[in-house]
């Protein structure tokens, strides 16, 4: 997608032998644009949890290029195997609650034969990694795909009137290798000339949707507004939107949906004024072995001091801002679950589906 | 209420002959203590509209005492008393939503009675607006003793274990002359030795729970825990909150609820989960001439840089720092409704309904 007028992705790799890895570093975002060279597994597990990229696709992608560095890293040090199965368990559980993570180190791993040499196995797991991207990118052109219809529909109900889209958090192709979950359809609308119109969350405590999710609707020209997280119930209750769209981390088979914490919220208000929402995410994110989300899908606490510090610009810096007395305990759960009632349909590349169980037999 | 170990109300005059009026500045909690002196109505109106001073019950005692220095005003520089009218309106103008404003100005001034001087004028409003004063903190009194049951019943279930109350906003006494609303009967609990632990919501845009409430429980030393607005459904959803409690800015005849933005959603994730919703609010907060408030009360609109910027403690200043890229739209409505059927019911200083009707004919 564009910054400026330039065309990137998230991650990727120059050309070259065995080479680092490249990533948009998200912390700086949208005040400045920072790329992160990425050297070792350790590297990539630090970038991974403290989030200098996040994202259900995007952690899934980055986890299988830290497989390929954890091979890199064993054949230029000469490490054991043993070492790699200790890296790739590190690469596990940095983010606990998406699950593309693990289905994306499951895709790599049984790739990497045994019996080859490191640097073999190193190179193997490079090419694994790349398919992945490109994988989730074109699984983020599809989603856009499928998603068009629902737009254009609401688009044709109001004789051509701006088309009004609630969305949380990022799940734009910052989020992925391209393109996007939630934000797919919304570009592939604008393109097409739809009059829409998105209301940005700005989803607290990491302000995802203030920072991430404005800078990319800015860069490709989408009409956006930036609300409060408090606001979106009021703007339901006035007819101010018509379809709420979010992304997913993880989907349990019975549709019940992990996302960043405040998703219910917006889920329950969307219900309560009979208007439609849409979690769209690749099948990649669907947990066909859990049975259902609430309870069952672990939640990651992460520390207090994302409640208790803001990240901003100040003076031409970007600094940490206390906003509230200085040793006020603080709780931060990044997700919730959206319980598949409150669900109007999935949009995956697959197609739109109004029961994962639907997906469940395509996946078969 | 105490700040540190004294004891303050958040409005108040001094001794002697028509004497200036006080107030504890919101814009700098919680991390400096500024008292500010209001010396003239127009000054007063300022207050009230840029919220050095905030909160539904200390609207109203503040137009009181705006009332009565716009009298003195009149009396001082020897101005009709069409310049008395014209700042009567513009400090009714100050605020949409909440009805105290009106509510308490319209207690004063039937009070002075025309064919007096000026100066006589400005004694019976002063007169007036410290009745008024007294009275909000008794209101606010009388509706901890009302609300405290509540907790003690959920207490007794529990067999003492921690009441888990979640409120939104701050409707503590920085929100009235003293007590408060929603944390009165917390308050209250607390000192009689009733274990519990209250859920403070930040409170976007403008942090009064990140700000005011955990200020306020810090100084009363009632356990507490900050969390994102986001935060609120997946506490509920997971058996972590026993009861919400929140303020009310203007409350309908059939009991619709307007509050600070968000207080919505809330109440749709306690519904969900069947957890108790209270509103806590002196009578003068209900606007019996209404009928129902989805539509009808007015929602204030505020500048969208309370949404862009963010206030903080940086390097020792409180300073406001941009979180998004510079030139995105942002909308700040202040309040939402929430429909009478989510409410479990109203506590009052004329103690605790479940319908609004009730409390009309305790009115008559």
């Amino acid at each position: 997608m564009r910054v400026a007028d330039q065309y990137y992705r998230t991650i990727w790799v120059d050309e070259g032998q065995l080479p680092d890895v490249q990533i948009i570093d998200q912390r700086y975002l949208p005040h400045e644009f920072h790329i992160e060279t990425i050297s070792s597994y350790k590297q990539m597990a630090i970038a991974i949890k403290e989030m200098h990229l996040r994202g259900a696709g995007l952690i899934g992608v980055a986890g299988a290029f830290g497989v390929y560095l954890a091979y890199r890293d064993a054949f230029q040090a000469n490490q054991p195997m043993v070492f790699v199965d200790g890296a790739i368990t590190e690469i596990l559980n940095t983010r606990p609650t998406a699950v593309n993570l693990k289905w994306a180190i499951d895709k790599v791993c049984p790739r990497v034969a045994s019996g080859l040499t490191l640097e073999e196995k190193a190179h193997i797991a490079l090419d694994a990694a790349k398919q992945l991207a490109d994988h989730d990118a074109e699984s983020c052109r599809l989603i856009g795909l499928h998603g068009l219809p629902l737009i254009e529909e609401i688009s044709e109900r109001k004789k051509g009137g701006v088309v009004n889209i609630l969305t949380h958090c990022n799940a734009g192709w910052l989020a992925f290798t391209d393109y996007g979950s939630a934000l797919s359809p919304i570009y592939l609308a604008h393109r097409k000339g739809i009059k829409l119109h998105v209301w940005v969350d700005e989803t607290r405590p990491r302000n995802q949707g203030a920072a991430l999710t404005t800078w990319e609707l800015l860069n490709e020209g989408v009409p956006h507004t930036l609300i409060a997280d408090n606001t979106g119930g009021h703007l339901m209750q006035n007819q101010m939107v018509d379809m709420v769209i979010t992304g997913a981390d993880r989907i349990a088979a019975n549709g019940d949906t992990a996302n960043k914490i405040g998703t219910y919220l917006k889920a329950l208000a969307a219900h309560d004024n009979g208007i439609p929402f849409y979690v769209a995410a690749p099948t990649s994110t669907i947990d066909f072995a859990l049975a259902e989300g609430l309870g069952k899908i672990p939640i990651e606490e992460r520390s207090g001091n994302e409640v208790r510090y803001v990240r901003g610009l100040y003076n031409g810096n970007i600094v940490d801002m206390l906003i509230c007395p200085e040793n006020t305990p603080a709780v931060n759960y990044g997700f919730d679950i959206t319980p598949a009632r409150l669900i109007s349909g999935f949009i995956t590349e697959k197609g739109v589906v109004n029961n994962i169980k639907l997906l469940m037999n395509l996946n078969r």
